[in-house]
């Protein structure tokens, strides 16, 4: 056995010893000890046993996440809003004319009634002119730039601190246990794609979301994508399983939402043949975070209350199952 | 030091000695030696030295592959047409009408001229009847069992086995280099995916093609994703950039193509800031494949012969550039 050949002896040795540690340690310690944290870890166990009956083999261990109210808060307005009326402040100066015209009138007046009066053909508007008619690159430094700086009106933090501390603890349990994790969001996927790499360890690649059309063209030489203002795909309710299926192609073994946008996606999941894992991120602490469920405008569940339970799903309360919300 | 620390600090000095092997080994076997060769080796040695002027993150080594004519054969007509000519004549025994009607009569009678005169109309129509109207698993297993069994009609091979050998090697070579690869193909994705794992490595995930729309539907309290037939996007020309940005999210820093088809793919990969790649495989072995170029139906390859090169592409001979076409 040459020297290298031994080295490699021993290196392949070690990965064997190494390996069980990811599965051994307590990879959600900001889990209380209870249903819900046992039913993740019995299930990752099982379909990473080899020669189990549940084993799924690497490839096909594909996790999908909902980002507003499932990774990060989506109180008191998705993110993506606040970033959308900041936006239409930032333009007003080279737009007198919104001063006079609906839906700029009210968002400049703060008006939020006003604004949601103007209803969807107000909010396509507003999505037009903050989020079309710039290039790729440029709309990129334009969601960076704002997602650095921009602060969360209740808690004053950036709204990448509020992202949720035992989800980036299942994140890296899954990824550590072969699984390959996508973001599945009813979000705008380039408004996502500049940050998710650093605060959550998602690649863009593996993130799938909402889409306005754009179009290739060369600018002075100068090869551009331009974004347009049409919608192309709506990533939520029933739009979420065809996301997966356009984007991932492959059937997720585990889903994980908040609101009934995501109750397609949980359903398309766990009906799959073999084991799956179903479950519900539920908002019922108004203390640490915000509470809310039926009634809410942004991140309703009702459907998913009431019939999740039926399909298996783990509904998780913030209050009682999360030691932690946010990271320190 | 404990035992298990011991174990893993030797397990990292191996994994540091063993790891420039991918480098210093022939990858390329099948490759000649000469420019296009040499050209592959050296872009990836200087986007993977650590400290170099040309280093490019892991993360951002995303290689994006055409399909048909770059990794396959597409001659005499791309191979997804035949799977689709095959259907059309395994399921005429449920339409008698399609005796009469075109575009089918033609396909019947073995009419290529018939079937090229009824135009995109008929093309379309073809694609309806073949490619939508069911569910994704039944589509997924119809591509599957035709692929298995299909044989082209000059070598009597299986498609699959009409893989380019050298292409194949230069997948393992980026990989082996942690770059992420992804077919970017004007095909069917839905066509693709159910093979492109077994055959070239790359799993559905990191496949992009066309598409046709489809909806999810609970049928009998079951869930399912059907097939429409109604085109959804294209991914060939000006589109493989947007189904880039669409689907990957990342500029790729190195494209592999061999039709006009990929032009804009090469040219929005190769005109990016830092190091970049450009390949174009030109089919001129008419001898052990097929030779053609500016005059083509399928794979026409005319102004990237005349302005690849001005773009610093690497126009490879398939006669002199490659040992071999097909694995052996």
């Amino acid at each position: 056995m040459s020297g290298l050949h031994r080295l490699a002896a021993i290196a392949a040795a070690a990965m064997l010893v190494l390996a069980p540690l990811s599965v051994r340690a307590d990879d959600l310690p900001s889990w209380n000890d209870g249903a819900a944290k046992q039913g993740i870890v019995d299930f990752v166990s099982a379909v990473t046993t080899a020669g189990g009956t549940d084993y799924v083999a690497p490839d096909e261990r594909v996790a999908v996440f909902d980002n507003d109210g499932t990774l990060w808060s989506e109180q008191p307005m998705y993110v993506q809003l606040a970033f959308a009326l900041d936006r239409v402040k930032a333009l007003a100066p080279e737009h007198p004319e919104w001063k006079d015209t609906e839906p700029f009138k009210s968002v400049l007046a703060g008006d939020a009634a006003g604004v949601a009066a103007t209803g969807e053909k107000g909010l396509v508007e507003i999505l037009a002119v903050t989020h079309a008619g710039m290039t790729s690159d440029e709309f990129t430094k334009i969601a960076t730039d704002w997602i650095s700086t921009a602060k969360h009106p209740k808690t004053g933090k950036l709204y990448t601190e509020m992202v949720y501390q035992p989800m980036l603890e299942l994140i890296s349990y899954l990824k550590a246990n072969d699984f390959k994790v996508f973001i599945v969001s009813g979000g705008g996927i380039e408004f996502m794609r500049p940050w998710t790499e650093r605060v959550y360890g998602i690649g863009p690649e593996n993130v799938v979301g909402s889409s306005i059309k754009s179009k290739y063209e060369v600018q002075d030489g100068k090869p551009a994508i331009v974004r347009l203002p049409d919608v192309d795909f709506v990533d939520d309710g029933a739009g979420k399983p065809i996301g997966i299926y356009t984007h991932i192609g492959r059937r997720p073994i585990a889903a994980f939402g908040n609101s009934d946008g995501d109750f397609q996606m949980l359903e398309w999941t766990t009906s799959r043949t073999g084991r799956s894992f179903g479950l519900i991120v539920h908002h019922d602490d108004g203390d640490r975070e915000y509470a809310y469920d039926r009634q809410s405008h942004f991140g309703r569940l009702d459907k998913g209350l009431d019939e999740g339970p039926k399909h298996g799903w783990t509904i998780v309360s913030m209050k009682n199952d999360w030691k932690q919300i946010y990271p320190e």
